[in-house]
């Protein structure tokens, strides 16, 4: 890996004092940071290879903080139909058809596309074959965190997604010693719980005092929907929230994905625990209702922001979440002044990198943390004119403009070609893969107007 | 202009029946379609020029049924203030210091960006040059009506943009007569109604009557916060729907952009008087809060997309328009089974069409009808797989998607690139006039985040 030094660029550093550099250079040696500002060209080490930055933004690699990269050849199986529909007769058939080949294309394709919209790190939602993710994280030369979905309980799921509290934990164990600190430590291992219906207080118990044993993080997804909350009183006599803290496994190492239908209280749970949230706009527009995302920032809560699942969002486009993120909370307030854009950058750089536990190494450039950065060219016709910087990131920038990015130093993409895998010969399978699965699922899907073959 | 004939594409034709027809070829005589369906390609005219559709969709060119032209230079200049600051202290100072030369930049760049995201035909909402405007439209081969933000009263607002009611109407009847029918056919002349804030009884109907009388549209901003609703009430004794139905000019060429804060009995209104309505979902969002247009198009009514102000959307993009339109009703009543893509189609194409009251030439791909369409390549990374044509349409497109448009017969692109003006030449003069109008209207933004220049 040759060192890199990016010349005269705009730097959005997001460091503490969040400061941009304006005809700045920064020099990545090996996998890390190693000067930001004015770096002299003479005092580089021979070999490295110089970039022109004039006329782009650079920025932290963006992190999505929730993705589900074994539903992204399911993308278009299930819209406009009910949440039930949605889940049991649609992503559960189509899910479980997944082989490991199938996977690996699956990571792949979804990885290629976060590359091409501006993300370096993703937070997996939780799959069947997370050896076959491992391996397509490993060749995107993203970052990553991966996990089993996990339940040891549960009604109506596809054969074999449920296995008994040991086995369930025995499984993770081993994965966690094949994956942690994998791919020159680019992936983490994490253990998960898919939700309170299907995981018992044992599970949860049991998964996250491995966690801390091991280091490492657990994901849960949580009040999802009213129904949730209802169900936890009835079995637990609390709220999901209320009885994950009475657990004792709200934690900084625990991230509660989706956080819909939360209490005030609640909501103080997560700030008083340092408890970390994921935000998925497009999913709570789709189907699950407003998030009280400001409230959760106001209490001090690290919140990050996912794409989730592609057969909810349809775009797995960090870009358009981050614009969904800072518009839909005015639209439901009717107030244009929450969520501004600068909250929403901090939410997919700083505080993405601190749901995954990872804010010591990525989330902001600075001298000494890891080389995760994307480039940004700005001079589109749909992006200009730029009267504030931060707010055309967040309001009119398209993940088309991300033109290169690069990720533990090693250029994931430049000038928009992926160099770390073959784009072409991923897109090649990915219809016919898409079109097997759901046959085997016996999904049939009507076409929504008259299909006509001219004679 | 030669003949085009474009073979082997899957063509979605929303015509009544909404036929999509695969492995069809259309055949382009002139500004109009004349074949559709096989076309034996020994049977076109000599000189014929031959398009290869095989892989790609096409469709009708998409109506952007509301879009402020002459805001694109300010976009980014108002964002995550309140309603009054971004009127007042933002938009109206601006906009009041273009002069012709910028609204004719500003028309061009918003226009190549509409071009470059499948629109083909869009309404105008209101600015001060229309001359330049018409300009503008003529070079980018766009279909469009233009009005005059036309107003006889109201607080505040910029000098000249209020006259005396006479003088307001004698302004749009002179350019009606130039603008009319303009451009080939392509530019129609509409008058304009701001709001009734600014508007007198006096001047709505003798405006609406104008239009009656040369055959055209009025178009007025409606309801669009509950503050006018309760003016209309004070003023006239009605909210602002039911007043102008009173007034009797709740008609299918009067078009209501906006119309958020809407009574159960006013969707009946629009419905009894077959008057269109302008749907502009990022605006809701930013600003204005949720429109019922799940009750507008179950009553009946002909609801278009609009774009917008650029300061309001910032993405002028008619693609996140849907995809929003698509997506947050949904979330707003946590049904997930509301506003279907189909629904959504409809209103970008024989909505739109009969927005604007040309919906016997355009909205839909049929013999006869204008030769307005777009084709789009869905072959990519973030759009594939596709399960279900019309939902990856509406939910997994981006308008980076369109490769190629026609208008009245006429390429305004062909494979992304911009036929009709220099797109380079324009964006050159984007940055650099949006700095000088900022200037010249005295606004000042403070950088949200520190700059500094390293030494």
């Amino acid at each position: 890996m040759s060192d890199t030094l990016i010349r005269g660029a705009t730097i959005l550093t997001m460091n503490r004092r969040r400061e941009i550099l304006v005809e700045a250079d920064i020099l990545v040696s090996g996998d890390r940071i190693a000067e930001l500002g004015r770096v002299a060209v003479d005092a580089v080490p021979p070999g490295t290879e110089i970039v022109d930055g004039r006329g782009l933004i650079v920025m932290p690699g963006l992190v999505n903080s929730h993705v589900h990269t074994s539903q992204q050849l399911g993308r278009g199986i299930a819209d406009d139909v009910d949440l039930l529909t949605w889940l049991r007769e649609r992503i559960w058939p189509f899910e479980s058809q997944l082989t490991p080949e199938d996977q690996y294309v699956s990571t792949s394709a979804i990885g290629v596309e976060m590359i091409k919209s501006g993300v370096t790190t993703f937070s997996e939602a939780g799959g069947q074959h997370v050896d076959a993710m491992g391996h397509a994280v490993s060749d995107l030369g993203l970052r990553a965190t991966l996990c089993q979905s996990s339940m040891d309980n549960g009604e109506g799921l596809p054969e074999g997604w449920i296995l008994p509290t040991d086995a369930v934990l025995e499984r993770q164990i081993e994965q966690n010693e094949r994956w942690h600190g994998a791919a020159d430590g680019r992936i983490r291992h994490w253990f998960g719980l898919r939700t309170i219906f299907n995981c018992s207080d044992d599970l949860i118990l049991r998964t996250k005092a491995e966690a801390d044993r091991r280091n490492t993080s657990v994901q849960i997804h949580v009040s999802e929907i009213p129904e949730e909350n209802r169900f936890a009183r009835e079995t637990r006599g609390a709220s999901t929230v209320e009885h994950l803290a009475r657990l004792g496994v709200l934690a900084p190492n625990l991230l509660s994905v989706h956080c819909v239908w939360l209490s005030p209280r609640e909501i103080e749970l997560f700030g008083e625990n340092d408890a970390p949230v994921v935000h998925c706009p497009s999913a709570n527009m789709r189907v699950l209702g407003f998030a009280p995302i400001p409230e959760l920032l106001a209490s001090g809560v690290a919140v990050g922001i996912g794409t989730d699942s592609p057969p909810c969002c349809n775009r797995s486009d960090i870009f358009d979440e981050i614009y969904l993120a800072a518009l839909i909370h005015k639209g439901k307030r009717v107030d244009p002044t929450i969520m501004p854009a600068e909250s929403v950058l901090d939410m997919v750089t700083v505080h993405g990198a601190k749901c995954l536990g990872w804010e010591n190494e990525i989330g902001s450039l600075e001298t000494g943390k890891k080389a995760d950065l994307i480039m940004i060219d700005p001079r589109e016709i749909g992006t200009l004119p730029i009267h504030d910087l931060v707010s055309t990131l967040v309001y009119a920038t398209h993940s088309r403009s991300v033109v290169s990015s690069m990720c533990d130093g090693r250029w994931l993409m430049r000038d928009r070609k992926v160099l770390t895998v073959d784009e072409e010969v991923i897109l090649s399978q990915v219809q016919e893969r898409a079109d097997a699965i759901r046959e085997r699922a016996g999904i049939r899907l009507q076409s929504r107007f008259p299909v006509i073959r001219p004679a």
